[in-house]
């Protein structure tokens, strides 16, 4: 008998500072290996490695890092062994300029800002977007009627507009995670992940090319996500010393990847993402008008053959962080979070008697108003420092009810609901909350590095290495989930509470006082 | 040549812990002596010294440590002293029941609670309060149209309800502070400021005796303030030592016996005494009705011939007191004031992008309600310890405008703005921006003991050792005034906080919400 050959399947995560990879045996499931490489040249936001200065709001990425990590980890995941397909996720809208061959144009110019790569959070085609947005909004009904300045469309107008040499020279216009796919294979094929909801692409009307001056001979049609993209070259195979043939499947939005690796791969499931701010995804087999509010659907572009509706909180925990950090009077970080945290759980829902809204960093839902700031209500001379860290804390969970409720009046069945992230499996106090305030039942899936996993999913469903998503979700994703159910108790009391955090969020005079702070000049 | 014989006046000042007496060279307007003794049984809030307990919200005296108080300072500071005349002050309202000679109940019923001396801060009368204010609200447009649970009526309500016995062998219903004139004199002789602000007693019409049964018999008739009440008995001149003839002035109430003191003895002064809380009294020749907010007028009650209106912040000094001792990280609360007050001045008016309604304690002006609580617009995760402490003090401001500008738009002409207190003298910085949110001079005058000072001056009225208040206030009260300029920039910035300010003040659905949040049970 002979031993088995054991195969393998990759996932790749190219986030903000460095990509991630994880090595998953096809036979088990488990995780075997990861590996992680920080980009070279980080987040370019004062200059550029040659010394050029940048503009305020500026954020640039050199692509040769994406390339550099690439092969850093796959030699040290795959060499001389049997992978049978890699997907990846990566940061968007996250686009740059290329020639016919896919040469980054910051090869040939690279002391030219405008040929790197704009980095999702690049702010400084937000004007473009404005414009764009007063001009064309109706147009955008599946993405809140608006255009932001961090997607692809805004970053093409400011190209065309501060750079038309670099622009003339610019053969494709294209996101970092197509362009990653493109080096892999040898071959551009775009995915529905960045067309639809960072270019605005649909299959009936195609991308919305007339916006922006020659961008559309710089798009290519894509493809659904879950496909393959192509094999992984005969260079690549060489170079990273992996055993092929070796599928790379369609690349996918970093917020989206983890859907397949939480079991979130049918409809009707809530997940929420909560880091420094809050992403929440929902999944729907129908397609239901968007919600106001909601930032953006598209359909085939997360998971095939399910409509995504995508929405989030601009502050979650940072504004829990700012607090410890400025008031907390703790000597370090971590201790004062302890501290805090166990003494706002010992007080009972609305013993308080504080509210907060959760616009520290604006708000998305329900107001698209970055201008927007924060509120505390109720403070008294005996308020303490737990009941205004647990009031903070309450505030983002209402800001996340009031998405949910959203989505559901909006007429989206909603059976399950998933909270992902390393804050939600370190803090069960913010569930457990999460739960009472939204008064159903929560999950939260356990899971290590769920973007790895769930580009690797994607990349297996692409290979036919599983049938389709449920079979990947239930092979490598999560298989144990923390459930936390309602308490009757505090769920009423929250009913209470949210109904005020309501009104609050729609009160006008509120909002203009808001504006008008934010205009104050000195 | 006879070497000159001195004479001199006192002071004294009835505290809710202590008495304190100043004495004054006639000669001179010097202060040479002062002395302070505290009550034995200081404030009893919890039980009686017998060990009979005290429901919640209970606050008692003694009388007996009144005239402990009192036989000790007079001895102090007088032995041997030719003293023409003593005035006195005294919280309000703290009324007491006592027998046809003035001997307190509770020598009579020690273990009684309902025998003792009810201090203004006593709040378990304010269910009485309310239902009297209910039904007879508009009997009461001199003071906001209704009772409050501090006055004594509302206090008569709960004796009367409470201790039918004990109400029976009462004879008399008197102030503390009326009380102790009769005790030093031997004749009741009540004053018009606590039977006007107080009592709710006017010229045309007498006490509204009909409120409470058997009230009216139990009061008498009161005198303007700086008048004479009667000469120091036999009995305290022996004991006392002090050479007569002495004259005790009429009573006044604690808050307001500043104004001679402080240089405040003409119409259109407006006066703030910033503490823990904040009072203001403006004075005014002619009779206006009262503006919206503003919670009482008398005339004859705090200086003769003069109306004087009552308004206040519940809340002032505590509030940023409560934010630094909770929120500073500093060692100790003096230096953690010096570092906030230093940084939050270096900050230009609007650089926080931050407002504060001041209504930490409740609000009294314009809305009269205690079930309002704080409020903090505008923080986003770069808002900082010294910005929010500036917002509080600028929401501290901004309320003190509020009032001032509901007795300006109210018709009363306001010449002169003086701003009292140890907070006042000792922050220049928070009087700076007084000036700058008033848009006028603000003066603050430089003097020890004022209250003291101010009961002298009272005293010297009443014996004819001046003869008028104007004469009074020249020869004892403050003769150097510190005096700070509205910057014109930082009043600009201001005007339109305060701009803000008014329409969050005036925005019901904030209101609602807090009625909302102070209604939870939990």
């Amino acid at each position: 008998m002979t031993e088995r050959q054991p195969s393998y399947i990759i996932g790749l995560d190219f986030g903000s500072e460095s990509a991630r990879g994880a090595l998953i045996d096809v036979e088990t499931g488990a995780e075997v290996a990861a590996h992680v490489h920080a980009y070279p040249h980080g987040i370019m936001d004062e200059c550029l490695a040659g010394g050029t200065l940048l503009p305020p709001a500026w954020s640039l990425q050199d692509a040769g890092d994406y390339t550099a990590a690439a092969r850093a980890i796959l030699k040290a995941l795959g060499q001389g062994r049997r992978v049978l397909s890699i997907g990846l996720d990566f940061t968007a809208s996250s686009p740059l300029p290329v020639t016919t061959d896919g040469t980054p144009l910051s090869i040939h110019h690279p002391d030219a800002p405008h040929a790197y790569v704009k980095l999702y959070k690049h702010q400084a085609a937000q004007p473009h977007a404005i414009t764009l947005s007063a001009a064309h909004g109706e147009r955008f009904s599946h993405f809140g009627g608006r255009i932001s300045g961090e997607w692809l469309i805004a970053k093409a107008a400011q190209m065309h507009a501060e750079a038309p040499t670099l622009w003339a020279e610019t053969a494709r216009f294209i996101e970092g995670g197509d362009w990653m796919v493109w080096q892999l294979t040898g071959d551009e094929q775009r995915s529905y992940g960045f067309a639809t909801y960072k270019a605005q692409y649909s299959p009936e009307t195609g991308y919305p090319d007339d916006l922006v001056e020659g961008l559309g001979e710089r798009l290519s049609p894509p493809l659904p996500v879950g496909q393959s993209a192509g094999l992984l070259s005969q260079a690549w195979l060489t170079e990273s010393g992996i055993v092929g043939p070796c599928t790379v499947a369609v690349a996918v939005i970093d917020s989206h990847v983890v859907l397949p690796a939480v079991g979130a791969v049918g409809g009707g499931t809530f997940v929420g993402a909560l880091g420094t701010s809050a992403a929440y995804l929902m999944l729907s087999e129908r397609f239901q008008p968007l919600p106001e509010g909601i930032e953006g659907v598209a359909r085939d572009s997360s998971l095939p053959g399910l409509w995504c509706y995508e929405a989030g909180q601009p502050s979650f925990g940072d504004c829990l962080g700012w607090f410890v950090r400025n008031f907390s009077n703790s000597g370090d970080l971590a201790s004062g979070f302890a501290r805090l945290n166990a003494e706002a759980e010992a007080l009972r829902p609305g013993e308080g008697r504080l509210l907060a809204l959760d616009w520290w960093n604006g708000n998305r839902v329900p107001h698209g108003d970055a201008a927007l700031s924060g509120l505390l209500i109720g403070p008294t001379r005996k308020t303490t420092q737990a009941e205004i860290y647990r009031a903070l804390m309450e505030g983002l969970c209402f800001g996340a009810r009031h998405v949910f409720d959203l989505m559901r009046d909006g007429g989206l069945e909603i059976g399950r609901v998933l909270m992902t992230s390393g804050l939600a499996e370190r803090n069960p106090f913010l569930v457990q909350m999460m739960a009472d305030v939204f008064d159903c039942q929560v999950e939260v899936p356990v899971i290590r590095n769920a973007s790895c996993v769930g580009a690797a999913i994607h990349g297996a469903v692409a290979a036919g290495v599983v049938a389709d998503f449920n079979e990947g979700a239930a092979r490598f994703g999560a298989r144990e989930f923390t459930c936390y159910t309602p308490r009757p108790d505090a769920a009423a009391t929250y009913q209470r509470l949210y109904a005020i955090f309501r009104r609050l969020s729609a009160d006008t005079t509120l909002r203009e006082a808001m504006h008008a702070l934010c205009a104050l000049e000195n």
